[in-house]
């Protein structure tokens, strides 16, 4: 695809704050994983990410995305069945998350259960921007919030050696 | 729960048309169920529905959708582990359908693939409006319409015998 035809399928997608927040509400994730990690003095290590997943045939909305918050990038997901690959729109870098992604839903709200998700996740990434992950009682403490999201933790492996 | 209660949690949802849409772009789903029906002349039966699911937990904003769009009603949708129950907003009468749902949608433009779904099911419903399905000529052509819809009917029975 040219860059021309690529800016123009981002034209076609008009997007307010209303109908991100109405996506997100339905196919967005707040999520922070946890991995064990020797390396760190703490034993893990918190990636928060904020992401979106689309089908192929739906790419373009989450491209229409990145200029539209201003952060974050689209990668494809492969799948074995070439049909089912998806497309997922993802903020990771801390500052993008802290400056844009969380004051953008801090002022236009939620309405889903994942209004709980993305207020556990600020409180998260707030509190690694203050360093609390870099010691084991402050770890702790994020990792127990971390447990308390997406659906208390209904699919997430459990860490109880820190 | 008493009615002011349930006033209190409709007014606390905050919908624009813009949030709708995002919505209806990430969990709704447009769709015409075809059964075989042997009462019927042209032997089978088209029920066109509009409806949005969700965990029981994000009910409240399904029950939001009700007075926001004029129309259609919440119901639950039972599973065999209670916390999988899912509630689900859905429009079948087809005066709303006509001229609520789909004005609506025409006015406020879906962004995903499912403004072709939408598209199509609009097509459909308003072919119904004037009698298309009761002959065999046009309820063939209503089953092709259909088959196109929701990733061209990759999760549907197909009829052949019509």
């Amino acid at each position: 695809m040219s860059a021309d035809n690529q800016q123009g399928r981002l034209d076609m997608k008009k997007l307010s704050a209303g109908y991100i927040v109405g996506f997100v509400d339905g196919e967005g994730s707040f999520h922070v994983a946890v991995y064990q990690d020797p390396r760190m003095k703490v034993g893990v290590k918190f990636i928060p990410e904020f992401h979106v997943s689309q089908r192929e045939s739906s790419r373009a909305v989450l491209d229409a995305f990145v200029p539209f918050l201003g952060c974050g990038y689209v990668k494809a997901n492969h799948a074995k069945n070439p049909r089912d690959m998806t497309y997922v729109f993802v903020v990771r870098d801390r500052e993008d998350l802290l400056k844009k992604i969380i004051p953008f839903f801090q002022k236009h709200l939620l309405q889903t259960e994942k209004a709980n998700d993305f207020s556990l996740f600020a409180n998260i990434v707030t509190k690694m921007a203050n360093g609390h992950h870099l010691n084991k009682a402050g770890a702790k403490r994020l990792l127990k919030i971390a447990y308390r999201m997406n659906q208390n933790g209904r699919y997430r492996k459990k860490f109880h050696h820190i």
